[in-house]
């Protein structure tokens, strides 16, 4: 059995590796050879653990996570990633589910900017700057020839270490700012992405502000949850999700589809975009769009089993004898 | 994160500590100060994957098992557990659980060996002589002065092989036998353990062959499989399951109920019985006692965290970096 660490993992694959299992796992979800059975849910007190099996005809994998809201010297979440054999049942490797979390969500995001960003994107938004928007910004630095990233949240607390980290990962050649106002942090922004856990929009309802950007909302999981305002969706070109669960589980969409801002079928899928090569916008407009992911146990899946292969091939990780 | 094999969890555990831990789990069964979900089974054709989550107030662990039915070289069943903070969510260890299904198994037939049978019984008959008969024969030796064990399996295969393991585990001290036939097993046994996957019985339905015997059933876990004749449940003295659901999962109680050989009345859980100190039989006469187990995961959440906790005393396993 394979054991692999974070550090294992960032020296078997590159975000862009990641990106392109997205892109794979939306294949896989279109063509539906996959079993994602709903998670289990256990809980106790505030705290609780997530089971999250899934199968392709590739691999077996289950994520396990806890979510401790409380925990106040240790990260909130805490996950795992087991592997088997598809062909034994065997195991075949566990990987740091936290990490592998952080950088698939990051590559959802990043496939989007892959698929309906202009390719001349230069200058990036992130409000919300934890662990998802740092992931965020390298995915869409991988995709795009970022030169300025606008940096935004509430608290100030963590803005000039998460700007050290992410200068750190990505090197000198790009200009990280901190914007004391989300306005300041979009407004010059060709992607903006949010990846808070707010119950109310993080940006002004100011429609003129919202024009020809990419909006990639990572945050809202729950219906109660928002961080989109309602001229977004006015004045947006296309509507994207990740799966249809989001649809309904995320406030971002079920919220405007209730309020009757948007209708089912302006939503389309990035699995179906993807397959069908749909045309979003003209060459000369690069439009409104919205791209929002909640996130599925398959992305896990075809991860995990992407970064395996690619430790073996690296000689990479902790070889234990069960 | 501690990383513990079959060899790491051999060099921290007896088996008496595991059948301790399982008394224990009796206790915590019966005090309710837990929590058991439902097993998730996700089907891949013949094969499944369970996720079998479980709290106490002391531990959270989920075993993991995949059942490969047509596995030819590999073993049929691969377990893993994963055992997390109860105060934080943080993964403290991922354990071996294959080696602690086989070991906690056995250690509950070692429980039922404690408590119900006479504290001279010498003599020991184990018919099915696969993984769960091996550990079943290791917990009767522990809690009794045991000098003969005569085995049976259907097939011979096995049974040399099967007898060579017991004897470099036991020492030389123990006289094994090799039984033709389940007549000669059982005839001069004290404790009769079958561990088998028939859905027939596996010794003749002849009273007299079964009288003042202490029966221990591991093989059935589903109403379609029995081990035990009706006549055993017609002379038996006291019958005992080692959770509520044994009576509705195992054909050895399921069926006896239908048929109406038994009624529900005369059952009795382990817990309650080790609880209440229930008496079962007179001095003179060890009478004909039956014991079914079907497991549960509390078993594995409590003995999981027994084994971590000697382990870290002990030093052993394999420290890694998450």
């Amino acid at each position: 059995m394979l054991f692999l660490s974070e550090q294992n993992m960032k020296q078997s694959v590159t975000m862009k590796d990641i990106i392109d299992a997205i892109d794979e796992t939306y294949h896989i979800y279109e063509s539906q050879i996959h079993q994602m059975p709903e998670r289990m849910q256990v809980k106790d007190h505030d705290n609780t653990l997530l089971l999250m099996p899934c199968l392709t005809d590739d691999a077996m994998a289950t994520k396990l996570v806890t979510v401790f809201p409380n925990n106040q010297e240790h990260p909130t979440l805490n996950g795992l990633v087991v592997l088997n054999s598809q062909e034994t049942g065997e195991v075949k490797s566990v990987l740091n589910g936290t990490f592998l979390t952080g950088m698939r969500t990051g590559a959802v995001g990043g496939s989007a900017v892959r698929h309906l960003s202009d390719e001349s994107a230069s200058s990036l938004a992130v409000i919300g700057t934890g662990t998802q928007g740092f992931y965020q910004a390298i995915a869409a630095c991988t995709e795009r020839p970022i030169k300025d990233i606008y940096l935004h949240n509430r608290s100030k607390d963590k803005l000039e270490s998460f700007k050290k980290s992410l200068m750190d990962w990505m090197g000198e050649d790009i200009n990280v700012h901190i914007a004391p106002t989300p306005e300041e942090a979009i407004n010059d922004a060709d992607i903006v992405i949010t990846a808070t856990t707010s119950h109310d929009p993080v940006f002004p309802d100011s429609p003129h502000m919202l024009e020809n950007k990419l909006f990639i909302g990572i945050g809202s999981f729950q219906p109660g949850m928002r961080e989109f305002p309602q001229s977004l969706y006015t004045i947006a070109d296309a509507l994207f999700v990740d799966t249809e669960h989001a649809i309904v589980e995320s406030g971002d969409m079920a919220v405007p589809l209730e309020k009757g801002w948007i209708t089912k079928d302006s939503i389309m899928t990035m699995s179906r975009h993807i397959e069908k090569k749909t045309q979003i916008n003209s060459d000369n407009n690069p439009g409104t769009t919205v791209f929002k992911s909640t996130g599925m146990a398959l992305f896990d899946v075809v991860v995990a089993n992407l970064i395996y292969k690619k430790a073996l091939e690296n000689n990479t990780g902790t070889k234990l004898s069960m």
